[in-house]
């Protein structure tokens, strides 16, 4: 946990004020620059101290062999694990040949601000050196969304009381020494010198290194090139060795004079491409980011943000706390899938080496969603990066037994990485979130072209494959066993209801797609029979249900189970797995995260507002939320059901998910799909938006204490407005096509450039809250409305 | 498979004639020789050429971590491995300095021969060396019974023709290189150089050597003696190096005289005793047989045998193959478990490294059943065995977060080697494996001083764990969830039906032996409240029942689940595990090994006979047999409902799996439990006894062909003998107390020297065939009767 929050409330921008050497590793992941090509943690300019040195490139990673005591038929026997890159961000400072470090001396001030507008990293520090030397440095750092290849920082150091002799070190550091990883088995495997040096040049100010990897055959180039200002005498030198390039930059400076370093720093890699050719990629793209210039760099950086917040910003009033938290979530969300173009978004996006730099379903599941909402093309590349792992995921299904694709539940590449079948291999849900984000993403944009040309054919494959994993029983019924659904505390059970309602929705959306472009399904063999019997097989499609309870088991059998010993469960003992064995979890009543619930909110079509209001509330009472994937869908269910007060706890709870460390694991990374969770709190679960582009609805009731919420989504070509304030809800399309809407069930229509005003109704009797697990309640966010309304 | 099976057909000893070198590891596992605590391969004298040499001591193993890729809470992080040991039973020769392989030169004749009466294994070869040298070896070797530290081994050589120089070198070789294990997982992690010398010494014709393991911190001394007997100028001298004892015997032979050596070697090792100790005692126990001569020591071991043999033997007329198969069935058991006096009797024996040398739960549901009965104070010697690990078992309940005791899934030493928990940790039922065989060998001896000061701590602690594990539903029933039981091809899952029953009984075996032993009860801490709770816990146990189908499911949902694909399966895909991943097994209907068919086997007092017959019938088609343990309880079941005809082919299959090779693995050891399912599918099957020793029943029927199957049990002080013709059955009580038993139904008393002959009743109209899955039919035994009565 963040134990001593420095972090100021400002709307736009992130600040610490300070600088705890306790939570060192976390800043680093909540102040990563990335572009979703290149990833740099916030480590400090001078390297050390760190909590945990990061420099990644979206695909870059090493192999490892995955050891199985027991082996068995289809465990995956390599692995794949992001690796720490030649780091670039490197100025040391050496002031009168004591080294600047923050740990020495005396650090007068430190000040750092990430800048949502402007797209960069800023620094200030004041300090004395031990001799008693005091100094200002200041230092903005940046990763370029509009060069994609390209990083940069600016570094500034001025004397504050007599002259000094300053030695600048810029350098380029290959397989710098990591720390060892902790015993948490979800920490990343830490690879020891990942890179073989190849070749290093160094002239003038600029040094180039290559490298390339043992085992996964990446070739990988770094160069950095530097325009240095400076009093007269200043001198530059570089040099270069295998690991190492380095810039020397000494002057004497003077009060009032300062040394102004601009760092360029240009990555390429490839893996298929000689080295030849990935060393003159990163050479042209630094000679492009050195004609840019810093402050080109600059204007390019804010203008491309500029885009972005206009239609994707969203306010919030009344919370200043959460008002930040959105907007540094949406920042990161960007960074994460910006420019990822042709590579995964990885759980951690490129902030940490977290799940060893994997992509999961939740990518889909939740950073897609808001992707295709707010970025769409962004949105497009991911799934296209999808696409091109289809032949890996027809493979797997082959050799696991089945027909179609089964995509991985871990991967960088696109080869499954996952040793743990219970919770890997048979967690087959990962294939209809991806056919969902494919049937959201064309359904909000039409983009047909997609749909034709890739989003038909992940669509069949995936049906084919659900067809291929079920089978109908003697009543006609058709059922799929032996499934693990999002819930990670169960698994391997008979029809998961998420899993079921999913499987059937990328069922039909294959069978449509199919209808909608027959030339291309005859293309991939989908013919008529097929699609009647995925239609056949969604129909059928098994949804058990306790009429006793009156509620739905999670998977068949779920409710008959013993309820986990809440009261007998001592606070340490979270997060469970960590403390309890998976046979008693899987075995219990327990609930990691939310399963049936994410199902209600995925698929509500599915279950009656009674039904709804009933599982909520028997969920809640057994959902532990060890997992950042559980919040989100809770508070949008809580919304749905009249519980507004816990929604806003648990869009508290999503929001400072990585600000608040909530998991106690942001050290190595931010959880990108919480970040996304928290826009789908606010958008799914206090506006209430469900649905498909022609039948869009929103239901939007704001908690106490919240006094506008105002967004903007993308749908097809034009953009839709929605701003929300306690009595009424104003919905603008602001261009594209007339659109029809619900709200509050009431059918509505807008026209482009008009705006549509709704009172907002009065809610229904505020039902009796929920109780969660002894100790598991999230945090109030504000107190119950009974009380607020006693006057004080 | 035994390709060229040369075993020919002899009541009472396996004999091959010839020696093929493509089964050689085969005949190596057959002809082993062990004692319980020394194992010895039936490696060739000369050691090469060999399939896997192997020497074994039981308990003896190294340590080896125990990798995850992804680890889990509980997992085991140290595994346990049985070692090969100093290899002492090496005899080289050389004939004019060409040394005596059977590659080279010409075997002219070569002949094996394993006594199950006289306990030894003889060989004799003729051999010409290349350059034309005739000669006659004659070696016997045999790992004493009652000696339990010491192995022997006379050797013989004489010339057929012409004088010759013999060069005769006895060895101790320790770290035997080994072949590299292949791609099974089942087959064990082979150790290189597992041991560390710590001292050798050679005198006159003695050598000994001491070795210590890195990891396990064991101590192993082994010593040599020999008698020499050659013609006038015979040398003989010892030598030692760190990993090598040698002495060498120089002769020159001239026809019509023979250089003979007579070896002794004892074995000693502690994992608590010094050096010194454990030298001293191999070097005593080398003293001993020295004394007792290799006359001596036949005299005893025959004298053993006899003894075994005079309660033991099975006599079975018509069928010769299998009369030779249980008595090699019933030698090995002796052999597994005779001298093994606090230690496990593993799977294998020690007869090779097959499952690591672990021992699972099929010594106590297989192997102890019938030692109780032939040997029983072997039985009582391995419960004990369990008894001290059960403070191992305690604490790895309470890691688990469950009270009372978990005993290992596989384990050498008595912690949990098993790092797969779906076939490993939630494989609970091996607690009331165990508990049940405390109960047999107590109710069957009356070793009440056993119940008191070991049975009743060890049925307590199960006890506990059952109450523990399980719980009661709303509606009263008690539910043990997630749960593995014998059948692989399943895992996880609720109220397994084999699993419940064995529970029920073991939570009643608890609270009736605490009320038989008050003062010990209240020791253990075991009060009325407990025991109540336990009874109420085993009235109120859930066992499913598919209404629909009218059987029982082998656990909850077992029946809706989807038939395996039978027809689409090659033979070559079996054993399925290795072809298809579990979790598509586990979904399905397919059994790898009898589950159901066993819990009606060992609870058959819990269904009816029609509900017997019909799960028998639908079993039949869901079952592969890709394990060793299946065909026993098929064959007892199949009889009980009157397939009688099919029981004899599952009689034929278990009693040939390892002289056949069934299941393809018999080349790193023998199947155990397999071997003692040939003794249960006669006696529980043909015979079908059943029942406790106040009330034993037998149903004898012989099928076509068999003209008598007579066998003994020992039955408190005395001595049951069933004789069984087509018509009638003769039983008689050789010594002891009277006894009721029940024939058929029909009750009837045997006193002490008398007999009473019982007619068997006509059988009932037999059922129409159950059918197997396609291509797992077991080979039928006889031609069915409807066409052996055909006149031919």
């Amino acid at each position: 946990m963040i134990t001593h929050p420095d972090f100021a409330c400002e709307p736009w921008c992130l600040r610490a004020v300070g600088l705890d050497l306790e939570v060192l590793a976390q800043a680093e992941s909540v102040f990563a620059l990335s572009n979703g090509h290149i990833g740099w943690r916030g480590n400090l300019d001078e390297g050390e101290p760190h909590g945990l040195p990061g420099s990644y490139l979206n695909g870059v990673h090493e192999l490892r062999p995955l050891p199985y005591a027991e082996s068995g038929y289809g465990y995956p026997e390599s692995g794949q694990t992001v690796i720490n890159v030649t780091n670039g961000k490197l100025i040391r400072l050496l002031v009168d040949d004591e080294p600047f470090d923050v740990r020495y001396g005396e650090l007068r001030s430190h000040e750092r601000e990430l800048d949502f507008r402007a797209g960069v990293l800023r620094r200030r520090a004041e300090w004395a050196s031990p001799s008693g030397c005091p100094i200002r440095v200041v230092s903005t750092r940046m990763v370029s969304f509009t060069q994609r290849s390209v990083a940069a920082i600016c570094y500034e150091v001025e004397p504050l009381d007599g002259s000094v002799r300053l030695v600048v070190q810029s350098e380029l550091v290959a397989n710098e020494q990591l720390p060892p990883p902790g015993g948490d088995p979800r920490v990343a495997a830490v690879l020891e010198s990942p890179l073989v040096a190849q070749e290093n040049t160094a002239r003038d100010a600029r040094v180039g290194l290559v490298h390339t990897t043992m085992h996964s055959g990446l070739c990988l180039a770094v160069a950095m090139d530097h325009l240095v200002e400076g009093p007269p005498g200043t001198s530059v030198q570089a040099e270069s060795l295998p690991d190492l390039g380095r810039v020397t930059v000494t002057a004497v400076v003077k009060p009032g004079q300062r040394l102004r370093l601009v760092k360029f720093v240009a990555y390429g890699w490839s893996g298929s491409r000689s080295l030849p050719a990935v060393r003159a990629q990163s050479d042209a793209a630094l000679a492009g980011a050195v004609q840019t210039g810093w402050d080109g760099l600059l204007a390019e950086q804010r203008a491309y943000l500029d885009a972005f917040w206009a239609n994707a910003d969203v306010i919030l009033e009344g919370d200043t706390e959460i008002q930040q938290a959105v907007r540094f979530s949406l920042f990161h969300i960007l960074q994460a899938g910006a420019r990822a173009e042709g590579r995964a978004i990885p759980a951690k996006g490129l902030t940490g080496p977290g799940y060893d730099g994997h992509s999961f379903w939740d990518s889909e599941a939740y950073v897609l969603p808001v992707l295709t909402h707010v970025v769409p093309e962004a949105a497009a590349h991911a799934l296209r990066w999808r696409h091109t792992t289809l032949p890996l995921a027809i493979e797997r299904a082959r050799q696991l037994g089945h027909r179609g694709a089964t995509f991985p539940w871990r991967t960088i590449h696109g080869e499954e990485c996952s040793s743990y079948w219970p919770a890997g291999a048979a967690a087959f849900h990962i294939n209809a979130d991806i056919a969902d984000a494919v049937v959201h993403y064309v359904d909000m944009t039409g983009d047909e072209d997609f749909e034709r040309d890739i989003g038909l054919e992940m669509l069949a494959q995936t049906a084919r494959l659900w067809h291929s994993l079920g089978h109908h029983d003697s009543l006609g019924r058709f059922h799929l066993d032996g499934m693990t659904g999002p819930d990670e505390y169960s698994a391997v059970a008979d029809d998961n209801v998420y899993t079921n309602l999913m499987a059937r929705r990328n069922l039909l959306a294959a069978a449509d797609a199919a209808r909608r472009h027959p030339g291309r399904a005859r293309e991939l063999d989908v013919g008529e029979e097929e699609t009647a019997a995925w239609r056949d097989a969604a129909e059928s499609m098994h949804i058990p249900y306790d009429a006793a309870l009156g509620v739905h088991p999670q998977a068949e059998g779920f409710t008959r189970h013993q309820v986990w010993d809440f009261d007998a469960t001592k606070a340490e003992d979270y997060p469970l797995m960590l403390h309890f064995p998976y046979f008693d979890l899987y075995r219990r009543q327990v609930v990691k995260q939310a399963d049936l619930v994410l199902a209600m909110f995925r698929c509500g079509e599915s279950f009656t507002p009674e039904q709804k209001a009933r599982n909520f509330t028997y969920y809640e009472r057994l959902t532990v939320r060890d997992s950042s994937l559980s919040a989100c869908p809770q508070a949008v269910i809580a919304a749905e059901v009249g519980h507004l007060s816990l929604a806003y706890d648990y869009l508290g709870e999503v929001a400072l998910m990585d600000l608040a460390d909530l998991e106690h694991n942001t050290h190595d990374g931010l959880h990108i799909a919480a970040l996304a969770g928290s826009w789908i709190a606010l958008v799914a679960g206090l506006a209430g938006m469900r649905g498909r582009h022609d039948d869009l609805s929103f239901a939007p009731r704001l908690p106490e204490g919240l006094t506008r919420l105002a967004f903007r989504i993308a749908l097809r070509r034009g953009c839709l407005g929605v701003d929300v304030r306690p009595g009424s809800a104003v919905y603008t399309m602001e261009n594209g096509e007339p659109v029809s809407i619900r709200h509050h069930g009431r059918p509505i229509s807008v026209a482009p450039g008009a705006s549509a005003s709704c009172p907002i109704p009065a809610g229904p009797a505020v039902p009796s809250a929920p109780t969660q697990p002894r100790g598991r309640e999230p945090v109030r966010r504000r107190p119950p409305s009974g009380l607020a309304t006693v006057p004080g």
